[in-house]
């Protein structure tokens, strides 16, 4: 038997990988919720009505929000500033607003800036969960089965609206936790996007040199795991990597001194050092393996 | 029906990943094929045994050779060199050698320098497979199908002694190929020395960080796939980059002054820059993912 449903009607804005993903777990556990489809694209909007990820859809953020106990915003990072001076006169009485941003510092300024009074109903969240495809076509049920979601709630955040937040993830299947803003987008250019910088980085790299057809051409399984999120949506890593700009290159320079390190021990063929580096590494990749589970959605 | 056996008596040195599923692969197809197993643990090799691996063993590399119509030395890179200079004196006449190493330079210098007048018998080979487990245990018979394998012939080389080899791998399943020594290494290094050793440095940089168990618990399948090569072998793996040194070093600086450009690009926030590699990434990385098909060994 299901709890209580999170929400009675929930307006999703941007209905993607991310927002349609999140409507077809709820829509399976709650059949009764109606779920309003709001984004720009209408041949997008009309794909997500046929499938039925939404019950029906919005062109108008404002009008998208209107009579909805919750709203999730799973734009673009650059759209969700002026998604949120868009609706927030226009919010039900006690409607929550989250979003599904993948930085969080750049979201909180941008809700600051333009919810004025609605901004303690605001849960910034992020469902670290994702595939290198994307579009409501890509979206499936189960993506959030077993992954985290992090809330950043600020000093100013409404409790209640946090916990109702916290169930709407729960209940699609996720496990969730609080954590620090600032602490949050450190922990993410750590894990997720500067790996993406450095696979983006290394396929370009290749692909300028001179043989570069017959170098894929010889490519196996390990350089195609490795390369894997270097297929993900440029835009939408171009914009996070500039809205975490701070924390990434913080982060770049600290691989860097790294690698500069093994490369030097490389230079000077001193396999001990190597080994130390590859073993330490291996180590705690087991580790980290032996926790979660597989995916790999390609 | 299948074509004729590609040996009589083949002797595996080092039974391991590679050797190990060379021996399934061609048994499933040659049953009447012998194949003996050498290597330097004997629990190893007597797992081999109960497996089916191979039919008997040797712990001696010059006893195993003797009567064989067919030598694979699969051992380590470093020890190959030793491996020939035992076997040299005791192969039988028209046998054939071959290798499995994933650097070839190094390896044709030590066929040169033990190999003697058997060097026009010595075919270097390279099949481009594996997972990042490693053992007889991880072994198995379709490891091989589909895979490249390049050859590396010498202008020394025997021509029959070449189409011996690549019909070796032919009957496992691979597809082979012929390339230039030192091309061989630049292309490996390309493709799966530099995302080993980027691997390995981006893991443990993490690790070293303050909260590094905190940074993985939130890691996600991106990760996961982008750090697989990080749970390789760290000795295979630390004699690879040595023995490749020089192309390694050169793909390095390759790399670290495209991702110099794009950490540029990050500090004055210059978003198109920005796309321009990511989406110049994304469209070779679709169109090579395009070709092949996905091994996903984990």
């Amino acid at each position: 038997m299901s709890p209580a449903a999170p929400a009675q009607r929930l307006t999703i804005i941007g209905v993607g990988l991310i927002g349609g993903s999140l409507a077809r777990a709820l829509r399976r556990e709650y059949p009764a919720l109606e779920i309003i489809g709001c984004g720009r694209h209408l041949p997008n909007l009309e794909r997500a009505r046929e499938l039925g990820v939404i019950d029906r859809y919005e062109t108008d953020p404002a009008r998208s929000v209107r009579g909805a106990d919750m709203v999730v915003v799973a734009a673009p990072v650059g759209a969700t500033g002026p998604i949120f001076a868009a609706i927030a006169g226009h919010l039900a009485d006690g409607a929550v607003i989250t979003d599904v941003g993948s930085t969080k510092g750049n979201i909180v300024d941008a809700a600051r800036r333009n919810l004025g009074e609605r901004l303690p109903d605001f849960v910034p969240g992020h469902p670290i969960a994702g595939t290198e495809r994307s579009g409501v076509e890509a979206s499936f049920a189960e993506l959030f089965q077993g992954c985290r979601v992090i809330l950043t709630p600020l000093p100013e955040t409404h409790r209640p609206a946090v916990e109702r937040v916290s169930a709407l993830w729960r209940h699609a299947g996720a496990r969730v936790s609080e954590m620090d803003v600032r602490h949050h987008d450190e922990v993410l250019a750590a894990t997720s996007h500067l790996p993406h910088l450095l696979a983006y980085a290394l396929v370009d790299t290749l692909a300028r040199m001179d043989d570069s057809e017959e170098i894929f051409d010889y490519a196996a399984g390990g350089f195609r795991d490795f390369t894997r999120i270097a297929s993900s949506d440029p835009a939408l890593w171009r914009d996070i990597c500039i809205a975490n700009r701070d924390a990434m290159l913080n982060m770049v320079q600290r691989f860097t001194d790294n690698l500069s390190a093994v490369t030097e021990a490389l230079q000077h063929t001193d396999g001990d050092s190597l080994m130390k580096v590859f073993a330490h590494a291996k180590e705690v990749r087991d580790r980290f393996a032996a926790r979660g589970k597989t995916r790999s959605p390609e």
